[in-house]
């Protein structure tokens, strides 16, 4: 069904540049209706024919303007459920590669160790496109895999939009965070730049992955973009490099 | 024009499996015919209408078959120049993720500082299928940028295929490995793989690269394939970690 608060309509299709075909201006109107929050990850769009009605266009229209929006990643097909605004997918991030030798592990368990508001530094205002010092909510995670610790991240959120995790305790997060932001928050994860480069351990890497001050530590930066735009989060995680493995295939 | 040593034929195409249709047997036998290397990457193939008249077959079933080693990634098409067979794509290699802070440079300069025949070690053997202690050629390589050392590299090529390399001088070596390879030895190099892990600088990392023993050092292992489907070259490439920068977009 339609969401009751859709902006989709004719009208808002006829009020658009005509000199854009019909298909056009509904995907237009399509993909500003999802930057604004209007369809989420979890409800499926409504079909192309109640589109088609709601809209007065023909289904092909619909089906044009639809096939652009997959090819933009905005939306996918769930077979046999409908479609859905896309997540990012990130079987690809570099984080999956840190590795202990003994094959066989699966998804990490990540626990929360410390929650706090803090002023954001320099790089992360950078990141986060905020004043340096404005307020961010700052978490201390660590990732384990077997039990053993794998990486330590410090993610950092940008406020108001992550008010509603403030209160939370270390002990209430569950294990995945892109669930919990799109849930309480309604942040939508679109996508995200990763960059790896080389560091030391810290005394504090040290402490959280039980490896020597100085031993090579692999560090990840990552940015991450919501749906509407927004960067809504700047994680830097740090993991023991000698449970890094990287492999790409060239043709 | 046909090569002079082509063995495509409408004989052959009629010798093959009669339940495949003729499209599929003409794939088959270009893609056998350059795995034999009766085609390069330096010549174009026979057009469609000469392999058409070649083989008795519609220009249709040409086109259907050289879509499918287009999407095989076998063969290419040159803008303006005909369809060659494709040569692997080393723009994604983790090689080109060695940096230096100042920006602005180009392609790498290489200078192979030793070659000698050397029996295979444990890991080559594995990486080539050979048997250990086999010969092997083996180039000791510096790669530059700005003049700066950033990686060295211990290249094994097995042997007989690279034997007219042996007998080349350090200096006689171009800038570039692959043309060489398929100049001297015919190998048309079609894909890889690269696996990258942290290591520590030896006292020859620390010697080459003029950094300290115990720098942290990432390290890329390379198994190469020919168009044949043999594994013709494994390098062990190692670079200062800290010009070291990887960055993967998420979506």
């Amino acid at each position: 069904m339609l969401l009751p608060m859709t902006t989709l309509s004719g009208q808002d299709l006829r009020s658009r540049d005509p000199r854009l075909p019909l298909h056009r201006r509904l995907a237009d109107a399509l993909t500003e209706a999802i930057r604004r929050g209007e369809y989420s990850p979890s409800d499926p769009l409504p079909s192309e024919s109640e589109i088609a009605r709601t809209c007065d266009v023909a289904i092909g229209t619909v089906r044009q303007a639809m096939a652009q929006l997959r090819e933009d990643g905005l939306i996918e097909r769930r077979q046999g459920r409908g479609t859905y605004v896309r997540r990012a997918d990130f079987s690809h991030s570099l984080l999956r590669f840190f590795r202990f030798g003994d094959g066989g592990e699966d998804v990490p368990e990540s626990s929360i160790l410390a929650s706090a508001t803090v002023a954001a530094s320099a790089a992360t205002s950078r990141a986060l496109g905020l004043d340096e010092g404005q307020d961010v909510l700052h978490l201390h995670r660590v990732r384990r895999l077997g039990g053993r610790p794998v990486v330590h991240e410090d993610v950092y959120l940008p406020l108001p939009e992550h008010e509603a995790l403030v209160a939370l305790e270390p002990g209430e997060y569950p294990n995945l965070l892109y669930p919990l932001y799109e849930e309480r928050c309604g942040v939508v994860v679109v996508r995200a730049g990763e960059e790896l480069t080389l560091s030391s351990a810290t005394q504090r890497d040290a402490d959280v992955l039980r490896c020597s001050v100085g031993d090579p530590v692999v560090a990840v930066e990552r940015v991450t973009t919501a749906v509407d735009g927004r960067v809504v989060e700047h994680r830097l995680s740090r993991g023991d490099a000698r449970t890094f493995r990287y492999r790409v295939e060239i043709s």
